[in-house]
């Protein structure tokens, strides 16, 4: 981790990484510790279901002996502390704050007095289950929690040196090594959920050490090989209780294991899930040099990207399960887009980019950044989705029960705070997302403002990016050393004109897998535009979309444009679009912030009186009055920030 | 009940009534013996929770201390027998068969053994938990299953003037008279499936006891004075395991305890108990003159009928409850429209027609039977549907879990057989619904061959109805009988064209409330021909609903038409109509009986190959093909006949 030193200066950027390190992290802490005044939701939303109260530190004390009590709350509690904590390494890596990192020091400590001698971490099953420690996997989440320590572990050590936190994780990472594996005696199975696949090679990759490498290889390969290993399991399991109550008639799609990931040929089942199996597998072919896996990784890839993502970047086209349905099956109104899914898409793309510098990663990374990541996640930076829907109707939300899970406004927080620390170690450790570095190419995939320097063949290369991209598309590399090196740059799929000047004079570089490669003996002051006209488009989608059939969405550069109700009217689905019309752009500034509206004359259905009281008519009687309005249309990430109101992206086009 | 002798001769309803009786009655009755050889559908199907076997008759002989064992099956399994003989009743007044009259003879018998000596009567509690009666309302079924233990009752003895059958009624009443009222000591509650109500009613009009009519009285108006009475009740259960697990969390409105019924302005809960509901205080407001309580189903009809009706006659917006949503939202692919619920829908209207006869009930009851209602039986009998939709498109039925519900053929039976029984009981007692006669006029509501003899002031009149309705409509009536009264001929409301005949000649009738009024003093031989022009039309419905908003529906006299697979290729969202093209018919006899076809041209877009591996693009780059296809369209209620397949009600236009 942070090879090159990459400094983001970018405004639109800085903003969310404040937020994070200032108001989310430290508001987080107290949440952890139960100290944080808020007003937790008291709905159920899916399986997340809220808590009174995460007293997630509180177990680990019980865990190290330090509290008397019980375990409260999810099996799976132990991650938000977790997250918590590679978040906090990513933010000091942003900025030193002596402070947040002495609190964190203090959550290693006691992490450590957690661990179980045999190098077990657990606080539910130490505390309350220890006979049924790795016996209930398909729902235990046990290796899942172990994942994401092992990351914050990996990511903390990375940023701070504490010794401490790798010697937890490797002494965890050994004693799942001695329970599961290939050979007589051990576990041949896996979690549920998971997660432990990707941390153990990131541990592989910071430790050098091999056995962690094979085994991720062994959790891989060994998913799916015997569908009923969970059923299997079950029966044996020493507790008759479910871990996690009402969620027990998931069939093995959910889990991904099917059938073997080499053969999967569709993304199925819970889509986070997917998410981090796809991203361990493409590290592991990378890692590996495993072409078979390559290959498998490149067709679910495929399946999702061309059949089955909202144009929002959005995966997981049902609540019940939070899963994959069926090819070109993207309701826009009972999907559940959860920001985590999106979060692991850009994992998956950025190894897939590791493995093989193709636009079509970095593409997808930027679509589901721009868009449901950072929908995710209030303009204030206090408030959070799980679900990042494409059509809300306020009434529907409250009346329909199919749609109960798609809230109108971003709640405060979650008793169960998967997405907030996700969004949080995404965001503060983006400076890893921007740029591939490959042999003699700096490979540029998301455009950010920055002050960076690279090493290349043992040189240290200093360039400078000015932008105000994602607004407009004019981007400009100083280059501040002498130095041989290619610079690649993502030419985005959106964009239909740009050109490339060096030093004020246009070239035409040469194009690799979408990359313009700029190959040059560079001198210190070189300066490269690229220069993209950004300009809003309609987009429309495959046919086979039914929901958005005979409908167009607005997209200008990489942002999903939508229309709500506060500046257009309720009843969204009266208005239609002329795609002959001309797209009006303007800078605003207000309460959503210093961006670029647009503005569209369409047309709106006036409901007169002679549907009162009538609810199907001969078409003959009936008459079409319409009105002219100015469709006003806002970044789709900024919705849900004035209030509770209608929001649409698809809109009925001619 | 049969106070006038109707004799249906039309070959479409004697087909569904033969089946029932030859097919349906037989076949149900080994079920509920468990000597059926059925393959019983395994999967959840909401809160028809499939079993392995009915036990329902066995259920009664363990309570009646004949048999030993365990109460098997739905708390309200009981009321599956009460429905059966129901039917049977009904079935022997429409053609007498002793050895089916020999069996239901013995099931009376054996509920006599089973009632206990205060009058209780229910197999669960009886078996299972006598502590708990009446101590679980909101799940128990107990006062649900009561009545239609009545209902049966009431309709065996008008048939077959069962005494025994009577009197197990008027005790079982009269038990229940004992336990609930306003009086101290009495529970001042209700159960919560409505059903009571309406059977009291129903016991009092045959047997005059004002006790019986006071009870419904104190049911109705108790209803929802404390929205909290299923809690404040569940808290002094004395058992802490629900009566039906998994169903606890609904809110009052599932119940329609959530207000007084006088206050309730839309029709809110499972759609089914809002119909009994209704049906109850329509039955009330006539029997008591109660003018309060006919504005109370004045104002829930018009809620439903202009605001939460689908065009089939379907109600219910969701699965989840089975339950009424919002005004206007009417999603196709995801609703419920219980065959029940359209059965409620059609005692409900014909109670107000017993109020006050106005078309606009009797459209609706047309509607529902001709669409929803015989659309939840397959042509063969011995299929059938609780969930009838308007969109199906297979793959998703089977891939997505919310639209698991919809099942894309008809199952052979469920576990719990609720629908099955009731369509048997409306359809064998289809002529209580045909006419409304009130003071000295004849009003017809629902067109169907028959030969009938009607009391009026002392006299016999003898009419015969002769038509080929629904497929022409032209309908025939000759009086056979010199007599002074009126005939009251509803004018469809989808009726543009027709033309009224008496012996020959040209006639305009006054028209009252929709129904075309013919005034005169009758000679025998006289001949009135109600000549309605049938023609397939273009349905759209109103801009709010947003599922329909773009499309069309195609309506042919009472009948909803629908495009197939099948016929029409798959993705029946491509098809775009053009409502200018005008509606070909033809007559047609194959596997879906002899009945009329539409065929309309119609563009379908070709799907390309500009569209492989895309699923979004600037509308720039899209080019639209289309074909012209000559679209076919068949009756909703045949839809599903011929395997698996798409099905649309609504397509797009132009």
């Amino acid at each position: 981790m942070f090879e090159n030193k990459i400094k983001i200066t970018a405004p639109f950027w800085q903003q969310y990484i404040n937020l994070i390190r200032e108001e989310m992290l430290p508001f987080q802490w107290s949440v952890l510790n139960d100290e944080a005044d808020i007003k937790i939701e008291k709905e159920r939303d899916a399986d997340h279901i809220p808590a009174e109260k995460s007293h997630a530190i509180e177990n680990f004390k019980i865990a190290a002996g330090i509290s008397k009590g019980k375990h409260y709350g999810m099996v799976f509690q132990d991650s938000d502390v977790y997250k918590w904590l590679e978040a906090v390494a990513y933010a000091l890596h942003q900025h030193q704050d002596d402070n947040l990192q002495r609190i964190a020091d203090g959550v290693v400590d006691l992490l450590a007095k957690a661990q179980q001698s045999d190098g077990y971490l657990n606080t539910y099953f130490t505390i309350e289950a220890p006979e049924c420690r790795y016996k209930r996997l398909y729902q235990s989440h046990e290796l899942y929690c172990a994942g994401h320590f092992i990351e914050a572990a990996v990511g903390y050590y990375s940023v701070t040196k504490n010794q401490k936190i790798l010697d937890i994780a490797c002494k965890l990472a050994d004693h799942i090594d001695d329970v599961f594996g290939s050979e007589d005696g051990k576990i041949h199975g896996y979690d549920g959920h998971e997660e432990i696949e990707l941390a153990l090679l990131r541990l592989f990759e910071l430790t050098k050490n091999d056995k962690y490498k094979k085994l991720a290889n062994f959790f891989l390969y060994e998913r799916g090989k015997n569908p009923n290993f969970f059923k299997e399991q079950q029966k044996t399991d020493p507790s008759t209780k479910p871990v996690i109550e009402g969620m027990e008639g998931f069939k093995p799609e959910y889990y991904q294991n099917h059938k073997p990931i080499l053969e999967q040929e569709t993304a199925e089942g819970h889509a986070v899930r997917v998410m981090y199996m796809c991203t361990g597998m493409a590290m592991l072919a990378r890692l590996n040099n495993d072409k078979k896996m390559f290959e498998a990784c490149k067709r679910l890839w495929k399946n999702i990207v061309t059949k089955r993502m909202y144009i929002t970047g959005g995966i997981g086209s049902t609540v019940i399960g939070e899963a994959f349905t069926a090819d070109y099956d993207l309701p826009n109104d009972t999907m559940y887009c959860e920001t985590c899914a999106s979060i692991g898409m850009i994992f998956f793309a950025n190894n897939m980019l590791k493995l093989d510098v193709d636009s079509q990663y970095a593409d997808i990374m930027e679509k589901a950044l721009y868009n449901t990541v950072i929908d995710g996640m209030a303009l204030d930076g206090k408030h959070f989705f799980y679900v990042n829907p494409l059509e809300v109707v306020p009434q529907l939300s409250h009346k329909d029960p199919g749609k109960s899970h798609v809230k109108t406004v971003r709640p405060a927080w979650f008793g169960c705070a998967c997405c907030p620390p996700n969004l949080a170690r995404l965001l503060s450790s983006l400076d890893e997302y921007m740029y591939t570095v490959k042999d003699d190419v700096i490979y540029s995939n998301l455009y950010v403002s920055n002050k960076s320097d690279f090493k290349i063949n043992n040189q240290v290369i200093s360039i400078e990016e000015i932008t105000d991209y994602p607004w407009n598309g004019k981007i400009t590399f100083k280059v501040n050393s002498e130095a041989t090196f290619k610079l690649g740059l993502r030419i985005p799929n959106w964009a239909n004109r740009y050109l490339f000047k060096l030093n004020g004079k246009e070239f035409t570089p040469k194009i690799e897998k979408g990359y313009a490669i700029i190959d040059r003996t560079w001198e210190k002051g070189d300066i490269v535009i690229f220069d993209i006209q950004i300009e809003a488009n309609f987009i429309c989608a495959n046919p086979l979309v039914r929901e958005d059939y005979g409908k167009v969405a607005i997209q200008r550069g990489p942002i999903i444009y939508c229309a709500e109700g506060v500046d257009n009217g309720d009843n969204l689905h009266l208005i239609t679009i002329d795609t002959n019309k001309k797209i009006n752009e303007y800078k605003d500034s207000d309460t959503l912030g210093n961006i670029v509206k647009l503005e569209l004359e369409a047309e709106k259905l006036i409901l007169d009186k002679q549907w009162n009281d009538i609810l199907y008519r001969n078409i003959m009687e009936k008459q079409e009055n319409v009105e002219i309005i100015k469709l006003k249309l806002i970044p789709y990430f900024c919705a849900f920030n004035r209030g509770e109101n209608e929001m649409a992206i698809w809109l009925k086009t001619k």
